[in-house]
């Protein structure tokens, strides 16, 4: 905080600054509760308002979360590890101790909220199932919840003529879900593609999702493929980004060489 | 707008309901001008207070972004794609279109920033490369360009006593860069780990990327192993989400059945 430059930085900026700083150093570990607003006053002979700004800095960056009536905490990350390819357990081929410790690894969450409808999609979703305008799709909905709290929204498109009267249009898909009615209608999955990106979530995903301030969401987009390469389901996934980690595990190529440097 | 809940919220938030539901709708495409606070104030009848909180409320989602005497624009989102997995192209099976349109695949992009210095590594990394905290590492760090546009910073870590002496030490590593001198000094690369997750930018990250408000960004951590399961390398990388969408491409598997429904 004596470099010219932080000196023309508002006060609170400099406290958020400063707070930001014995944080990343370890100085308050995750969970650890930070300084409140009265001592915030106390130490830097500032306002309520300014310590109270100093604090909202770090929530909406999302290194910290108020908990009603109990004060700042820094927040904890503790995600879930949803593995996008289970083929290469990471035990296969080594020790070495993942970067972001996770408590769950791909454990079964509570499903709620299904619905199954017969909609005509999105066109972003037409153009990648080959559906014309007014095909049909079988549209599955639903949220996923881990201890209460709600951490993930998905909705299955499947083109409506190759589930007809199967039990994917039901909200009881049987034994093996989805992938394995699919596989009995001669549509087994052979290859995905994962897409991923993040945004800042809607007002409606925040709901739905039960989000803090400063959290944005991890959008992944699964198109399944049959072994011809055909397109046969693809799911929209909306993650609360504070509740996981995605891992990818996979072999080197001579392309994978080049890639990093 | 009509219904009990709608009007208990405040005015410039039912004014960014509307402009984001028309921007949803598609009434607004990507980088059309949005009405501005003139525009606003004369259709809403309000202050130019309420107008301005309306748009900054788009802006803050990263629906919006300002071009500074231009107006507010609704975002485009035409991202770099990055595959992390380069053996099963896509074309390799199915001609089934992407969701999210991207102008470049892994083009490359140009370096600059780049310091290579010898330093004791965090604890957490150490914990990955199973070093001890009096071990030191090679740290290579760059910055990635595109179009004058930093889009991402990596932080590679490597462990001091596998690269003394290396071409990995220098900033210019050679063809094939660290991965071609790793596999020279017997540390070849045979399998990687990724592992993602999402947050808001520290205020030093937003600067190193100049990046707009309401943007995440994607933290992707890479660990290279040897066939032995030897951890050589760590990769931080921290991307700019507006600029980004990640693809892995993978064959179904007897558990990847189970784990979409």
């Amino acid at each position: 905080m004596a470099t010219t430059d932080d000196d023309r930085r508002p006060k609170y900026q400099r406290i958020a600054d400063t707070l930001r700083e014995a944080i990343q150093s370890g100085h308050y570990g995750p969970g650890d509760r930070l300084p409140g607003e009265n001592d915030l006053m106390t130490t830097y002979g500032v306002a309520r308002m300014t310590a109270r700004q100093a604090l909202s800095v770090l929530r909406d960056e999302g290194v910290a979360e108020a908990r009603k009536g109990a004060g700042v905490f820094v927040r904890d990350f503790r995600p879930i590890r949803r593995r996008g390819i289970e083929r290469l357990a990471r035990d296969q081929w080594g020790t070495g101790r993942s970067i972001w410790s996770a408590d769950i690894e791909n454990r079964a969450l509570e499903v709620d909220r299904i619905t199954v409808t017969e909609e005509k999609a999105p066109a972003r979703i037409n153009a990648v199932l080959g559906l014309t305008a007014d095909e049909t799709t079988c549209v599955r909905r639903r949220r996923f919840v881990l201890d209460g709290k709600p951490v993930l929204l998905a909705t299955s498109y499947l083109p409506m003529p190759l589930v007809t009267g199967s039990a994917v249009t039901r909200e009881d898909t049987g034994p093996g879900g989805t992938y394995a009615r699919l596989a009995e209608l001669g549509y087994e999955p052979a290859h995905f593609r994962e897409e991923i990106r993040s945004r800042m979530p809607s007002r409606d995903e925040a709901e739905q999702l039960s989000m803090s301030a400063g959290t944005p969401v991890i959008l992944i987009c699964r198109t399944a493929f049959t072994d011809t390469g055909h397109p046969v389901e693809l799911n929209e996934m909306t993650l609360d980004a504070a509740s996981y980690v995605l891992e990818y595990d996979f072999d080197a190529t001579p392309k994978t060489t080049l890639a990093n440097d």
